[in-house]
Order: C-alpha cells, then structure tokens, then sequence
C-alpha cells in the first residue's frame, strides 16, 4: 500500500485548471507507475494548518509516510530517487538531470512567471520582456539540437521545462519550431494526458458540489 | 587527488563582487572540507565552449571529472550528496532540506531577483514590490521561530536562503529582524567569510592583471 499522497486545493477558478502545479506531481508518478491518493486543503480559505506544511500558502506538497514536502521542484526531485523512469541512475546523466530541472526552475521560470505576473497586471510589453526572450532563445538553441534535455532520454527535467514552456502566453511568445515541437513531445505523453484530464475532473466535481450546496 | 573543479568569470566589475555565484559552490565546498580548484572563462568575450557547458552564457559550473552541472542551486544539491554537512541522510531531514533549497530558488529568487532587475531598470518601487513583501513577511515568520531551516541544524538550503536574501537591496527591504538574525548568523560562519574573501581575492588579482597588460 502506498502513502504517497498529492495535496492540492478543493476547487480553483476555470483559468488555471490544466495548470495548477498538482498535476505535475500527478504526472510524475503516473510515468513511473507509483500510486498515489489526491488530497485537498480549501482554495477560498487557508488555515493554519495549511500554512504549517506549506508556508506561502501555496500547493501542492506530497506526502509519504513521515515525510512531507512542498515546492513543486523538490517534490519531483524526491519522487526521482523511487523510479529510474524519471531520472538515470549514473552520476553523469543523474547531473544532467538535475542541472535541467534546476534550469527550468531558476533560469526558464525565474524569468517567465514574473514576466507573465507583469502582463497579467496590465503590463504584457515590459522590461522583463527582453530576459524572457534571450532565456526562450537558449533554449531554442538546445532544443534544436536534441529531443530530450538530460541523458538522451525522457527525464523528470523534461517533464518540468516542458511545463514551464507551455504555459499559454510563454509558447504564444516568437515563433520557435524546436521548442513548440518539444512541447508537443512531452506534452503527448499518455502520463501527461491522463495527469491533465485527472485534474480537470477534479475541479469539475468541484464545480458540482459548490453547485449542489448553494443556497437555493 | 580531488577532481572538483569550480568555473567561475576571468573578471568582473566591482560591484557584484562578493556576490558573485561562485561563492555558493566555495562555500559549500569549505563547509563540507571539499579540495577544490578554481577555473575560469572569460567574462567580457563569451565563447562557443562556454555556452557549450553553460547554455545560458553564466557561471558557474561545477565539473567533477566526468560529471559536469551548471545551475548554482544544482550544483549546491550535487555537493551536498557527497557531504553530510550539506544534508542530513535521514528521508525526513534530506527532504526538508531539499524543499528548502528549492524555496530559496523558485520561491524567493523567482520574485526577488527580477524585482531587483526591475529596480536597476530605473523602477525601484514595481509590480513585483508586493509580492517581493509578501514573501519576505512569510520568510519573517518561520525565521521567527527556528534557527536553521531544515532537520534543525545548518544545511545547504542555508547556505542558499542566506545567499538569496543578503542580497544588499532585498536586505534593506523593510525591516525584519529575524530574517536580519538569520542572515548575521548564517553569514558568520568561517566557510563563508572565506569563499566571499577567497572570491575577492581572485577578481582583484584579475584587476592586477589587467592593469599590467593594458596599453601603455
């Protein structure tokens, strides 16, 4: 019996469904073949108790047993060290596994959240945009050069740049062939699929239940 | 014979020394007792071999005989994987230290340097300025009520969050006594003040260099 437990809201706006972060965790342990429960904290009014294992207030962290962990980054990262399918297990694919994970956290995300977080608050055009760019056309680069990130083989890294590139106003950013076709790779993958459609049913009940208990 | 190796710039301008990224690796490096060499690529004239071991044109990057990692934060989870002074091996504290680490990236870095960007860019109080605040104010609380972050003693994901939050303007954003605590405390340590002079050292006999080469 597992104890691998993904926590996620109860219920999110439609904008971000297909989006929130859970499904990366989803998506992760359905390519390695771990089972796993979704469990929720409430989206309208975060307590206490929410803070003490998530201290922004954000989702998701996973648990397992007696450990507990938040960040979406770290969770893939300990879910790596259980499946070979996720991450090679020699030092010099390891590594490669780990510098892209990091990179599509710290050079690709660093750049594009706060640049989208700036279109949102009114300012798409801003002085982010020429980052953004330069960090978009490195990896155009790379991807031109290779199908996937680390090792010559679909790796957890992959699994997290493609999420970051694939956000709606990031890939709509230039036009870049290799990265949209490394979106579509990743992107198509059965584990993938299953993650979004799992989440985008979860809101929905959501949707349903909200619905059921409204005041008539 | 250690084969660690630390890349960091030829030279750099005055005013990011003692910032400069590197650091983070020497230090770990002196925490942990680590032997390692320093080498270096050229700051002013990036070259192909550069971008062909970090694709983003920065340092450093660390390589350990065949393994070769860019990404500071990545380099600092590699390092910490050969020292226990770095991470606790027990699931519980390993993983604590991991999502920490990961928060010091993805959850202060990815706000508070591009608000730092945008403040160099002329526009000190942004978008970003609430979020930064945000974020910071939740740093406050947990800083409030524990020494180190992780498993209850000093990790690598202190080294990092101390790293991302003396940053001079994020530093001087607000007050917040605790987190100022913390930064003292963590920043104290020896393995610090040596990497950050060790550092110093090196780019003022870059300075030297220069100046004996420049045309008369």
């Amino acid at each position: 019996m597992s104890e691998l437990t993904i926590w996620t809201y109860d219920w999110v706006p439609q904008g971000p469904r297909g989006f929130v972060r859970d499904l990366r965790l989803r998506w992760a342990c359905e390519e390695a073949g771990l089972p796993y429960t979704v469990r929720t904290v409430p989206f309208d009014d975060r307590q206490a108790d929410h803070f003490a294992r998530q201290p922004f207030g954000q989702i998701p962290f996973l648990t397992d047993g007696a450990v507990e962990i938040f960040e979406s980054g770290a969770a893939l990262l300990y879910l790596a060290r259980k499946s070979e399918t996720l991450a090679p297990r020699e030092p010099v694919g390891e590594a490669q596994t780990l510098q892209w994970t990091i990179a599509a956290l710290n050079s690709i995300e660093m750049v594009s959240v706060p640049w989208w977080f700036l279109g949102v608050c009114g300012d798409p055009e801003n002085k982010l945009t020429g980052w953004l760019r330069q960090r978009l056309d490195h990896m155009e680069t790379i991807l031109g050069g290779r199908e996937w990130l680390a090792a010559g083989r679909f790796t957890v890294a992959d699994l997290l740049m493609a999420d970051a590139l694939r956000v709606p106003a990031v890939r709509a950013f230039g036009d870049r062939p290799a990265s949209e076709a490394y979106i579509v790779r990743v992107t198509d993958r059965p584990a993938f699929r299953k993650a979004k459609a799992d989440q985008i049913a979860h809101f929905a009940a959501a949707d349903t239940a909200r619905a059921e208990t409204a005041p008539a």
